[in-house]
Parts: structure tokens; sequence; C-alpha cells
């Protein structure tokens, strides 16, 4: 393996930045209110992982990473309109994220619950819009993009964790993790192989080994930050997955046995990534090294 | 014009009917009660308008009708998530829907938040994945449902019902009401003729001018039941706007005003169908008169 490589790609996050700062939303002034929500959850920073996950895989197979721009946008707006509706009162009833109000705080419940409706919908038709591609490809990859999003996925993920559903053990606990925030994460890297229309078979394989273990090492540092982290680092209050009572990898193995755990899956991404681009991937090393030793 | 057709096509609805009734959501059984709020939202019976709508201009551009029934049903779902998040206690706090318990009385408003997002996915995936069609008729279906269901469709629609922001007098309501339901209903005409192919630019124009009079007639009636429908018919209580303080075509025109605008919207909804289909096209006269004369 590569030795670990702990810069971040801010290049490819201020390019993601600048692009979601130009977008607009709504067509009329009595929207504004609507509109403002949407941009107040949407512009309120971050480290991006996903949209750049989307430009360093555009680099990584041969394009400009600004390429995939629209896509890139699409899946940051689907990520802010899930965290929307996941702070709802209904749901984990959060009162901050990333250090400021949370969007039904701000902006009132209803106002929130459309703001999250509306980024889905406007993350559509954005890359149905604007990406560039072949139509068959951009099809393949907004088919991706709903499914990752679903009942299968991101929603589903959701579902598991306020009803308390997912099986026990590891195996339970990863499938919850694996839907709620990892299938995603996922598709930050492959739907950009889909939108490229790449489908030589070991590309293929190879890079969803490594989306899929990013998706992975991701929740399990998450879930150790939510006990180690500090509330000014997280921008919300440390152990709010104890105080609702969810399962975590901390609670599952403990602390230790988790951060081993975390070792074993940066390991593991990191051998596909090589394996998925054998002459290197500086970016996509940098994200994979960034998510194992990141603090908020 | 021709003369008033009170019939329903009934052999479209159960065609769409049963098709809803065979779509299976999730993969796995730790989220069958998520499936099962959605199925329990989606199967509560009612007209299938939209559906219906898809199908008989299939048939009236020369297509059979079960070309279109995936896109049909996935208009369906859309129609469904957006009864489940409008019903919500932070909207409009409704308790019943079609004689039942709305989505969340029935299953929690947690779950019913996530009925509706999954839904909502799943309409982009159900399309996406089972429409026949070129790639790039697909894809501009898919854009124009993305875009009428966003901030400048459903999305925003509702947010000036809620936010109370839409502009005073006939323009602002009328704008009201077509962003909030009116372009739903035209995009079950509209994105038949994208997913065709068809791009005569007489046939486009007067089908889009009968779609949208006809979202313009639906909401006017809509407006009317909710004064003088009976409980029984609406499955929920009537004045339910009224309560709210809702700005409706009733309220803004008087009973009698309202009913004179909904005369006037259903004779040029059928001037522009025959503009539109020369020969004639039965069912979608048969929709039209019955959108006109509907009692629930």
């Amino acid at each position: 393996m590569r030795p670990a490589n702990v810069a971040y790609p801010d290049h490819l996050r201020s390019e993601v930045e600048c692009y979601l700062g130009t977008l607009r939303f709504s067509s009329e002034s009595a929207s504004a209110g609507l509109e403002e929500a949407m941009r107040y959850s949407l512009l309120a920073g971050g480290k991006r992982i996903r949209p750049v996950l989307v430009l360093a895989t555009s680099r990584a197979i041969g394009r400009e990473p600004s390429w995939g721009l629209p896509l890139a946008g699409a899946i940051e707006l689907i990520h802010t309109y899930s965290l929307i509706h996941d702070d709802l009162p209904a749901m984990d009833d959060d009162d901050l994220r990333r250090g400021r109000p949370t969007c039904h705080r701000a902006f009132g419940e209803n106002v929130a619950i459309l703001a999250g409706d509306g980024l889905y919908a406007e993350a559509f038709r954005l890359v149905l819009s604007d990406q560039e591609g072949d139509p068959g490809a951009v099809l393949a990859a907004v088919r991706e993009l709903a499914a990752a999003t679903g009942v299968n996925g991101m929603v589903g993920g959701q579902y598991l964790d306020v009803a308390g559903t997912a099986a026990g053990g590891a195996a339970g606990l990863r499938r919850l993790h694996e839907l709620k925030t990892g299938r995603l994460i996922a598709a930050s890297v492959e739907c950009v192989l889909l939108l490229a229309g790449r489908d030589e078979p070991d590309t293929i394989r190879f890079f969803n080994h490594f989306a899929s273990e990013l998706g992975v090492l991701f929740q399990i540092v998450d879930d150790i930050l939510d006990v180690t982290g500090s509330d000014e680092d997280l921008g919300k209050p440390r152990g709010s997955d104890e105080r609702l009572g969810k399962r975590t990898y901390v609670t599952e193995f403990g602390l230790e046995g988790a951060r081993r755990r975390a070792r074993e899956s940066h390991q593991s991404a990191r051998a596909a990534l090589e394996q998925a681009v054998p002459s290197g991937a500086t970016e996509l090393e940098q994200i994979t090294d960034f998510i194992a030793t990141r603090t908020h």
C-alpha cells in the first residue's frame, strides 16, 4: 500500500463549492423562502466528500473533473435532502447541524420537509438537464442514483434505523449502514463509470469494491467520532447516537473493536483502489485517507 | 364540441390498478414495514386520473395503452408521495384520506415521511428501469417529470400554499394551483408525447393546452367539492380548505363564479383536445368530462 496521504483535495472541494453556489432553483419570487431554506442547508459547508469523490473518480478514469460537476451537484443535493429529513422532529429531532440551527429550526418544519423534497427533485432535474454524456449512459447513471436513494438504498436504511428492524449482529449493522450511507457514497464512484460508459468487468468490479468499502469505512469512523469527537468539531452534540439508543459499530464492538475494523476497512479500500487504478489515483487516495483519519 | 361523455374509462383504471398491485419495492424483510406503508397509501383506490390519462394519451397517439404503464405507475407513485407529505401534521394535518386514516396516522410520522420519500425515489427507478422507449426520449420524459414535481412544480406549489406567498388575485391563485396540481396532471399527458418522440409543433401545442387546462379544471372542481361535497364522497371532512384558511376558487370568486369558471375551463379543454386529436379520442374526452362533473 502506498503511504497514507492525509492532504484533502481542496482544489476539487473549491470547484464543488463554487458550482453549488451558482445553482438557483426557483424561477419565481413567491418561492424565495423555499429557495432560501434549500440553499441554507446546501451551502452550509462540509468536506463535500461525495461530490469530491465524483470529480476525483472522473479524473481517475481519464476525464476532466469538471465534466462530472452536474452529477456531483446532484449527489450533494440528495445528501443535503437526506440530512434535512433525518434531522426532523419525527426522526432524529436534531437542533444543530454543522454548528448552525437545523433547517426545520431555522425555517419551520413544513418548509424543511418541502426543502428536502425540492432538493431531491432538483437533483434529478440537474443531472438530467446539465450532465454531458450519451443518453443511454446518463439514463443508467440516474437509474443507479434512484436505486441508491430509494427503498433498497438510503431511504430503506433510514427506515431500518428509525424502526430498529435491522437484523442483529455485525451483518445486520453493516446492512443498515450499507443502505443508509454506503450506497450513496458508492454511487458517487459508480455513477461516474456508468456515465462514462465504462464497462470492463475488472474496472467495474475493483471500483465497486473500493466504493462500497469506502462507505463502510465512513460509517465506522462516524460512529467512533460520535463517541470521541468534540461538540465543536462535530458541529452538533456528541453522543447523539447513544441518546437515541442507536446501534453503532461502537455499541456492537466497543471502541477498540471499531477502531480495528476501521483500520481493516481502510486497508481494504486502498487495496481495491490500487487494483482499480494501478497507475495511482492521488485524489482518490487522499479522500480515502481523509475518511479514515478525519476528526469531524 | 362533442356531447358530454360521462362514462369513466374504467377498463384503463383496472389496468392501472392491476399494475400498481404487482409493484414491490423492498428486497428485504427488515423493510417490510416501510413497504407496507407505501402500499397502504398507493393501493387506497381512487379514480387514478393521472395514470389513466397516461394510458388514454398513449392510445390517442396510436400506441397500446399498456405501453405507458411504467410511466403511469411512476406518476401515481409521485401523486401518492405528495398526498402523504401534504397530510403530515406540519402541513395540512389531515387524519383521513379516502375514508381511511392517513399514512402518518396509521404508521407514525417518521415512517410516513420515509414512505413519501421512498415512493418518489421508486417512481424514478420504475420509469428508468421498466419504461420502453428510445433512451433520449425516456430521458426527456423523466426530465419533465422531475421539473413538474420540483421547485417550479408540485413542491413549489405546495410551498406557496403552506407559506401563503402566492400573488393576490386570480393570477396568483391560478399560478399556485398550476404548480401544486396542474403540472403533474399536465405531465401525465406531456410525458407520453416526449416518450413517444412526438415533436410536431401543433400536436405538442394542442396537447399542452389541453393538459394545462385539464389541470385548472381539476382544481376548480376540487375547490367547489370542498364546499359542496359530502364527507362520505370526499373520504375526508368537507370544508378543510376553509378550516386551513386557504385561498380557493370559491373564496376568490364565490361558488357561482367558480362554477362558471369550471364550465369555461371544461369547454376550453375539450376544444383543445379536438384540435390535438381531430379524429376524436374517446377516453380522453371521458376523463375530461368526468373531471368536470365528478362528485368526489
